[in-house]
């Protein structure tokens, strides 16, 4: 890999279904001079998040990626070359820096820039403590409501948001049941997470094993899936349950909408509730957020697991892993070794 | 009709489809006798509702109606003999009475029975201050949250809660938008009840109607309908918007459950709610919801209107016109007049 210039991967159409890496363009650019007020930032670590298929190919809360444009893309890198007062050489810093080596920035993106904390590792700065266990903090306390006791069941429970919404509703005392597929996902949330049961949905029935192991119903769903899973979720919510929408994975590939649930009228029946939030609405509580989860991993009562790739031509490739069921956790791919000594 | 037998209608087989008589079986009883703790009430005047239809084929909040039993419904009687201390012949009475000419019943129903406020007229007490009326109040204002300012959009906005509900939006300060099907409705919405806007579901496409009548957005989604109208509707919600779920009246004579709305992802999108709520669980503040609609009636500033029909014999058909769309208002069916001087 030269030094010299700025690897980049252009989104070079919509693409349907899952990612190819003929859906991008991958160019050799010259590394950009950062302007009055911007940064030059040296990308080491990017972040695969499900939402980003979205955005390939429809707008969302911020509009869909331009055709030819660098694929956007959280990441942790570090200040090569800085403009602004704020900001010094060697710094690590997390932002929307995308599928490239350098980015020259002002740190405006949707993603805000912001400085890693003393001593915090770049990949638990993209998992536990970044946008995947934010969203999985508020998810389950502020918009689902758990309480000790709940039987709390969660989809893509073996995902990175999942397996920590998990153990959060576990720290609150709930009962937790995942969803996930494949046997080995199934023994990780029960072995190592302390999951009190769970669905392999490519070899059960969901509906019957949720009938099976939630008798009394469900008091919160935390819903990463959509599809078949919201669905009988919803055919046994409990009186006052409620739906956290997070995600619908299975539905980002589909290049039409997907049938909704057929049984979202259990809401009026149990009198339920289902809301969507996005987590940088809580951005002013993310210090009380990361202060919390932080206390729980250093007491060894949060666990987490990140697959890593290596290497920036291996982006398509290691994205569309998140859509394949072949990655447990957090899916992260490395890009390169910090250039200067960190400066916290 | 004669004094001294019970004209019944029972349920004879679960409805396919919009119920028709054979549906029914109608018999001709024995008054039956209070038993101890139980009244004798004379039904007087049914209520129509939708939430009927689901009980003759499928459990909600309560069991399905039996098959060979009377038909659930709610009206007001008089009592014409007690055994209890606290009931006397001659009072109004509103209860869970049934498609029959007399009840004997201790009043425990799934809609406990309770006396007329002294003086109110009995279709009164099964509209705009029954159920009806109620579920509209809670609606629009617990689980909506309206605020002046909000667009307010209501489906089924000619039927009895749907107009009541928009008109409480409007007097919270909100723009309201009504869909419902034809035009003598739609004229009744803005010459009559002061909606700003209406949609014709049967002329009209809904969608491109809301996107023009709300070009930021809906804040508040009030939905009788289900169906097409709630996935529009979901489309077009505006950030924080709230979708309350009262009915889903499109779908109540399907034999399979229909698609549910392709659009529920919007909630994420725009960190939306949708939620469920039955009215009995605010019967506490019943007191306080009654005495703030009567004072709008008193001041003219809730309209109602009301379709009644006449005899028991007539209940089937007029039930049907639920769904026909051939009614304005609150369904009604008026059986007798009282046969006692009303003891208030």
């Amino acid at each position: 890999m030269r030094n010299d210039i700025n690897r980049q991967w252009l989104l070079a159409r919509r693409p349907d279904g899952i990612v190819r890496e003929d859906h991008f363009r991958f160019i050799e650019a010259p590394i950009p001079a950062p302007a009055e007020g911007q940064v030059l930032v040296r990308n080491l670590l990017l972040s695969c998040d499900p939402h980003q298929r979205l955005l390939m190919s429809q707008d969302t809360v911020v509009p869909m990626m331009p055709l030819g444009e660098v694929v956007g893309a959280v990441g942790i890198g570090q200040v090569v070359e800085s403009r602004r007062s704020d900001y010094r050489p060697g710094e690590l810093v997390a932002g929307y820096f995308g599928w490239q080596d350098y980015v020259a920035t002002d740190g405006t993106e949707w993603v805000p820039m912001h400085k890693l904390s003393p001593g915090l590792q770049p990949n638990l700065a993209l998992s536990l403590f970044g946008i995947t266990g934010l969203t999985a903090y508020f998810g389950v306390l502020d918009v689902g409501q758990v309480k000790a006791g709940d039987m709390f069941v969660v989809s893509g429970a073996a995902g990175a948001t999942g397996s920590i919404a998990g153990q959060i509703a576990k720290l609150k005392g709930c009962k937790v049941i995942g969803t996930t597929g494949g046997r080995a996902k199934c023994d990780w949330l029960t072995n190592e997470l302390g999951f009190d049961g769970v669905i392999d949905y490519r070899a059960e029935n969901i509906g019957a094993r949720l009938s099976a192991l939630c008798p009394d119903g469900i008091d919160v769903f935390f819903d990463n899936v959509g599809g078949t899973v919201l669905n009988e979720a919803l055919a046994r919510l409990s009186l006052n349950g409620r739906v956290v929408l997070c995600g619908a994975i299975s539905s980002y590939n589909d290049t039409t909408l997907p049938a909704g649930p057929s049984n979202y009228f259990q809401l009026v029946l149990k009198r339920g509730r289902m809301e969507g939030f996005m987590v940088l609405d809580y951005a002013r509580r993310f210090p009380e957020a990361i202060g919390t989860l932080a206390s729980w991993h250093a007491e060894g009562k949060l666990k987490q697991k990140e697959d890593v790739a290596i290497g920036l031509e291996n982006a398509p490739r290691t994205f569309a892993r998140l859509f394949t069921g072949d990655k447990l956790g957090k899916q992260l791919l490395t890009i390169a070794d910090p250039p200067l000594a960190r400066v916290d």
